[in-house]
């Protein structure tokens, strides 16, 4: 049986995110999951995610790579804490930076493959790094510093997304 | 007479951009213009364009950033060269790298402004730094190291592109 991917953990009145809410049926979906020590996502680009002809847009590369940034580091908090994925009192993140390297132009019509690796888990901050890969050949790097959501943020949100 | 966007100044060829082109039926249709020595680019977020209910989407500001910047590091190029935007041989941008950092929940509802100062043109390189604000109020900041397409790549690309 699959696990559930990170997103799917993440309180409801957080799941409406344009990049991997479940909730937000014109959204990305982008789903994370842990592959041993690292995490792992995989997307495949609609044909309008062009940036040139054959090419994939930056954008919805830094997309994927700030989503499955927070997702890892939502799963990496909990995992820290020794507490099950999406347990109560909810750990939520969000992005404090992001830094995105285009290595070389990413081809469009495959599918793409995020891995992260959890490079350090500080307080509210979780620092996740993330290559990009298609068929096997790495086309941007990136590292997604998230912070902790401060929980009255996360208390005061209504289920009143769009989506 | 307003003048036209950097980005409808692009060659037909790469209008296709989901962040930026005109011919993307699908896209954000980002457009940036001159505003005295500084670039402008306004922005309406859609309400699926929702990180957690109120506030918009980190993926969509890295998406505004970066065609921000490579449409400003077009601009500077041809002004730069003594040249008319657009005119030919055509000188096109992608990223190199990306860099977003978030200030603070970017309040969805209210028209985005980024404004685009250029750091630094380097031979092939454009630095562009981009604070990106919602009723005057900076939420994020970002750099955009833009490169000149090669020419090569640029005279390849057929008119093949989705949207």
């Amino acid at each position: 049986m699959k696990a559930p991917s990170f997103q799917s953990s993440y309180p409801e009145t957080t799941r409406h995110c344009y990049g991997c809410g479940e909730l937000n049926t014109q959204g990305l979906h982008i789903q994370s999951y842990w592959d041993g020590e690292e995490t792992i996502c995989r997307f495949d680009p609609a044909p309008h995610h062009i940036a040139v002809p054959g090419y994939v847009y930056g954008g919805l590369i830094a997309s994927i790579i700030d989503c499955h940034g927070t997702g890892s580091a939502t799963a990496a908090a909990y995992r820290e804490s020794g507490r099950e994925l999406g347990s109560e009192p909810p750990l939520r993140y969000v992005t404090g930076s992001l830094h995105v390297d285009y290595l070389k132009p990413t081809p469009l019509g495959v599918t793409l493959t995020a891995r992260g690796v959890i490079h350090e888990v500080r307080g509210r901050v979780v620092v996740v790094r993330i290559s990009l890969s298609a068929e096997s050949v790495v086309c941007a790097t990136g590292e997604v510093v998230a912070v902790r959501m401060p929980d009255e943020w996360l208390a005061s949100l209504t289920d009143s997304g769009s989506g």
